[in-house]
């Protein structure tokens, strides 16, 4: 199978395999485990914070955020197409008591300021108003193809969500596509939110676990919903054995599947039947409609599928095939071929 | 002053007051308060329902249906312009662990289907989705001017929650003003919904109280939640002495509310500097702008409240007059002619 | 019948009626009902606090007090044998992630130091641990019978928390009876506590409601969580007017009742087949057991019953009756003849 | 160091390393890693139950059963001397809004049918009162030394609950030193209980991971609330490799680990100044007070530790040694000869 699914998919490297079995461990319930202490200090400084902590999944990465950020009863403004709101089951109003506001998400990613403005038209004395208590960024957005949100746009909202004093927590599972893709240190980015998370386990290709960075007594708190949610692990080296070379290693190369990306994309624009917007394909991620009526999603999904390739749908009828180290720029010729040939029947 | 700001201001009548006083009473948290008994029934069989039962407020009558409707972790669907969402603090995600999930409004208040329909466009077997667990409607609809939901809708909603198994629940604060607009029983409209709760306090001059009624089953269930939340009063029987005035002899001249909104939106409607959307005025709400531009709406409010007219924004820069028991025919001429005049200078 | 299962079945007094009937009345979710203000007021001068916040019911007030104390994930440290543990619905971990943590009681409605000392046994640093944060204290006890904390207790209990940097929140659903027991204002008790919650619906007759005393900050918060959990009412005034006679004019003669709760022990000390402890009557509350073997409490209850005398068992196997205004010295007498004639068969 | 504090501290086996390295992998959140699905099938077979799920915890492997199991608002029955109530932060009621209830527990682990009774001592129909919806039992039991529950006790809870329709959930996170010490298999255990929960990665271990066993439809909400608090992992197979290591082959040397505490029990008896209870060590913890008044027991390990040996306490002044595949019988009496050189001084 040519697996487009997702970057999730991506498998352990050799070399990761062999760092797991050889690193020294610990109970890293007891702060103990010398190689989960290893990548907590280096991704820190990494992103010029004062801590991290690792997680078990992106999912509980965002929840302890928000849980460290917001009071039982506030309000966590996020973007209406974002993973927290539509991927995370509702975890931070179930564990946490908070509110989700939605905010429309614009095609870029970005929620604009009047969107985020609206949410404080409302006396804050006022106790009919639930309070908002954090600000989400997704960079870069899934949903919206991978985009990066642009420094100009992270500077607008770091300021406005100063003048209200409210934090912000950057969901960025993909965040090193976004540093990859405006080739500056992941620490150029961190440094407008207050707290960051990013999966170890996506073009990163560990097979298991997410970092939340932040303050130090933020990641304090973390570890404190961490260990109440059930993510404190026990000898979890075996997994930050693989993550220390998720962040050594296997950066610069998701140049590599942005390049990939873009060979489809564009392969795909040539191609009758397709429909794409080639200038939002940032980084490892593109979306697609099947314009032909000959074929609803589902069925052209099914097609692909007898060929051997795996992709999936993600909302509003469009196709998403994302990119990673285990698909060669042979295998996205073959893909382009085999489309070509569904197409052209 | 002549007070236009809400219908919540109404005074409790002569005939309410000497009720309170000589009705008999008991505890109503051993379930021995014959007024509230009185009441209860009244109501459930008013409505065509199994059961009824008393509450302090609108908010908990609202609160107490969610959480009896909907587990831990399931969606609420909730227009976003809808006072549970606005105006009621979140408690559903505090209380309830249940996730808003806010519906764009249209401006008759209605959520459209196809609206609806778009979150049901998730695998429900997929963990990842928090899944729906009830419909809300509002009925009049407060931020959209007093709108009446009408039974064409009504109809199509309800066959659009049966078929994916879903209650719905319907927020009738001002369900009255509904029935009294299209001239019928009120259970012709609670018949399209599982719960309703109104408020007795409102139009209907009580001066504490609303009422939610639906099934044995899911009275008992607001019944416990109402004692979680404090809402279990002893001799509640006071407030519902006024209550069974509210419902018996209160309704039929909600009329005349209907008709002091309409005279004052006509008499707008010659103002120049002011602007209003007659058609929208259906119940005893009028939403207005002053489009003059030497008034904010700040200032407009300011300067009526110096003639004695007490009114205020609510939400987008509109202002709204609520007309109720405690405001003549008199005084909206009054009112008119102090606007006309603070707009001629 | 005579009435002895509550404190709470009392009916609001002819004075009371009128006062609700003629007070000036406002809406109190705007903060204008004048007479809420008034009787707030004036109950935050009588207890010696900054603030006092009307609620509904004596639930309530606890839980709102608990929410305003405790963070989400925090522990309340109450009595195994208190009513906000035992009868109001675990409302703090439903609404608010607090966990309880019982404390063993002792029969005069003490929790010794030594038992709260045990839950501080584990280091604050591990996030295994929820941390407490608050103390409970109920006075007078119910279920220990009406027991009033002693001032010593008090002061060494206060000693505790201050050393621990941990609020104290009293519920004192009958503080006037213990302030009328110690002979002194009840501001001496209220010193010791952070917050007190009281009812102006048991022994101070009032129909319905509760109050909060604390701190400006924790009203303000308190009042937060009374909109969020629907307490919030508006013409709540016509309940404020009882309750202000409550506090004028009803305290001093809880004294009455407590005499009647004396006369009707020592009766029933020279009945065979009747045990109490004559030593645990300190105010309107007697506990006792029947000892004959030929009655169950439930057998015992219904002849009192078929004899006009309501009263119930609470717990352990005990029966309690409790005194009050609605029960004169003669039908105390009454209670006697019936129960020794019972006994005699 | 040898290492008494826990058998947590277990390092993986050689082969376990290897297996993790070779395993096939694939995404686990989509239900597409072999190694997971393997695991879980044959855990759910050795248990006779009809699924397994696999979680990074064992707290989250508790936390998701009772949430499967217990709606919002009802009450959990839980040993006071639980590692459910005392180590796992509350989660059940910050995250399910559930009442922990706990019971007091007796030195062998077991809490009494009476003192379960006094929880139903309530009318169900009142909603004064929180529901009891699951009985939590430990077995082996941390706090209680690891004692074994016996089978007889087993049944007469099973009949309680039964009773009361009411499920039993097992904290088994040592449940396979249990049947080791019962010689019967796991199996002959798990039926008394609706679920179970154990830990791969104590005296099995497996560096990280517990599983949870049950019915389909159970595990199917387990599954649920694993992703909503981020327990859901994608390449989860590295870590299943190891958890198959552990069922397959760890299990019989438990009996290894028995032997050792016995060993150092025995030991322990014959120094002066220690104070056991040799019936009470059945499996691989022994607890010992030092009673030589020279030793408070943070100043006797701090001495153990200067000798290169690790111990803690465990509540109630009492120290715990841990027994596991890392200490050696020759490390065993080292340890003892360490304790009476300290003890002679």
């Amino acid at each position: 199978m040519i697996e487009l699914r997702s970057d999730t998919f991506t498998l352990p490297t050799e070399k990761m395999l062999q760092a797991m079995v050889k690193t020294p461990l610990g109970d890293d319930v007891y702060g103990e485990d010398p190689t989960i202490n290893q990548l907590e200090e280096q991704v820190a400084e990494m992103f010029n914070k004062e801590a991290a902590c690792f997680l078990p999944s992106g999912t509980m990465a965002n929840l302890t955020s928000i849980l460290a950020h917001c009071p039982r009863g506030s309000k966590v403004l996020v973007g209406n197409e974002s993973d927290i709101f539509i991927y995370e089951a509702g975890g931070a109003s179930v564990c946490g008591g908070v509110i989700y506001e939605p905010i429309p998400t614009q095609s870029d990613g970005r929620l604009l300021l009047e969107d985020l403005e609206k949410v404080f038209d409302f006396d804050p004395e006022d106790p009919q108003f639930a309070l908002p208590s954090l600000i989400c960024l997704e960079n870069t957005h899934n949903r919206c193809g991978g985009r990066v949100l642009p420094f100009e746009y992270l500077n607008s909202v770091r300021r406005f969500a100063n003048e209200r004093s409210l934090p912000i927590h950057m969901d960025g599972a993909r965040i090193f596509n976004a540093s990859v893709a405006l080739k500056c240190p992941v620490s150029e980015i961190a440094k407008y939110a207050d707290s960051i998370q990013f999966c170890l386990s996506k073009g990163l290709s560990a097979p298991i676990g997410s970092m939340v960075v932040g303050s130090r007594k933020f990641i304090k708190d973390v570890r404190r919903w961490r260990k109440l949610l059930g993510g404190g692990m026990r000898q979890a080296g075996v997994l930050a054995a693989a993550g220390i070379i998720s962040v050594n290693n296997m950066v610069d190369r998701l140049e590599e599947d942005h390049k990939r990306a873009r060979q489809f994309a564009e392969g795909l624009l040539l191609i009758t039947g397709i429909e794409l917007d080639l200038k939002q394909v940032e980084t490892n991620i593109v979306f697609f409609r099947v314009t032909d009526p000959q074929f609803t999603p589902e069925k052209f999904i099914e097609k692909l599928k007898a060929n051997g390739i795996a992709i999936e749908t993600l909302g509003h009828g469009r196709i998403r095939a994302v990119f990673h180290r285990g698909v060669t720029g042979k295998e996205v010729d073959e893909v382009l071929d085999v489309i070509q040939k569904i197409m052209d029947k």
